[in-house]
């Protein structure tokens, strides 16, 4: 298929990366910032420019990955050209393309990406909306190119993903750095942790995980907490998150919300 | 070298059963619960007793592996056997056990075990506290029978990491049930989130978690932080730790305090 990439952030280039690697040709890349364009232009085998009006109609797909508020204004000029559009972002409603075109559909990829670190993409869960059946037939097929996770969301299930991913992904990575903070003030190696890190991960992989809890806040140990809480007192925001979260561990372990 | 475990819980069972595949003998395991002790003890092929008077003084180490608050009790009645014995207490001082023997020691294993799964024991980092210097040569050369990543740190070090676990593990397991419970109001499946959990515990295996940070706070990208909390309208509890987390992660880009 011959695919236009508008944006060349993260998302785009792991995306091209892997449709480009399942045999797709990416025809042409475009961001305000030329220099961007012509990076993942360079490493796709694409034409690359800075100049909306000279994005080519001559595509199959234009995959709209750029800023949420921007997506707007790209899908309003793209829609002269009656191609079928998907935007890739969690946050935003398909009814933003719908707007301006039926030719329209999403393509998100549940998946945090760094420019710096590779992805093993046919891991990557993809949630498709589509504006109709057969577009999201063809959306379908054409996601399962490049992975074996390919999910129906719609858009308010998609605004869901969304914010359950900065619980289970942003929050998380926050907190492993308020761990390497306390361990640099202590002149501790950050390695010491990086095992646990990785273990706590793996572990929800295949079970909930209010089963694998622990820590003193799911056994109530009050004197470890209160020990905890003194080895803060020059760190009221540490203290502040280590309060509100133990107490919604002790909540939840008495409510028994937790689906065990 | 011949071993007793005083204890039967997911430390103990963990450290046993990576002892004696080290090619150590473990002797005896005490609990105050026998079914516990026994099922331990039938794992490593040693005896098992709920009576502290039967243990017995034919070892080389004591691994004193039993709550918090139970430690000292049983070092005062351990220490007329005089023989080494070692706590395996992130949030313990040495001191409890030097209180009745100078033969003493701690050997901290730094990872979060469960009895349903099985844990690489060279990966994980044990942290060696001694009474002197010879008895530190002498956990050292043990520990590294099991372990690749031995570490020299001291109680107060000990006390931070136990603390910086906290923030790295429970913490973050608990965010991850905290998403699983919206999607599971909103019949979406866990699944959809398990490749991102991972992904982001391996991202800081190699890099720093301020470095690669991502999400509607680091970018201060307030109308989606917005839209989130208006999502979770009828959820309190996970409303104020939305907004103390994102406060938190804003202020930390601001004062760039991470250490990318």
């Amino acid at each position: 298929m011959r695919l236009t990439f508008i944006g060349s952030g993260n998302v785009a280039t792991h995306m091209a990366a892997a449709f480009k690697n399942a045999g797709h040709r990416i025809v042409q890349v475009y961001s305000p910032n030329l220099h961007n364009a012509s990076l993942l232009a360079y490493h796709v085998g694409a034409a690359a420019t800075d100049n909306i009006a000279d994005i080519s109609a001559d595509t199959g797909l234009f995959i709209i990955s750029v800023k949420d508020d921007a997506i707007e204004q790209i899908a309003q000029t793209l829609a002269s050209h009656q191609k079928l559009m998907v935007h890739t972002s969690g946050a935003t409603s398909l009814d933003v393309l719908l707007k301006y075109t039926d030719k329209a559909g999403v393509l998100y990829p549940l998946q945090t990406f760094s420019k710096t670190r590779e992805v093993d993409f046919l891991n990557v869960p993809l949630c498709i909306e589509a504006a109709s059946d057969s577009i999201y037939a063809d959306l379908q097929q054409f996601a399962a190119t490049v992975s074996n996770r390919v999910y129906s969301i719609n858009s308010a299930g998609r605004k869901i993903l969304h914010l359950a991913a900065v619980f289970a992904c942003n929050f998380p990575n926050y907190l492993y750095g308020v761990a390497q903070q306390l361990l640099a003030h202590h002149q501790l190696d950050f390695n010491l942790l990086r095992p646990l890190i990785l273990e706590t991960a793996e572990k929800v992989q295949q079970q909930a995980p209010a089963s694998v809890q622990t820590g003193p806040a799911v056994r109530n140990d009050q004197s470890t907490m209160a020990a905890h809480l003194q080895l803060l007192h020059d760190e009221p925001q540490m203290q502040a998150i280590y309060t509100l979260l133990s107490q919604a561990i002790i909540k939840n372990n008495i409510d028994g919300r937790g689906d065990k």
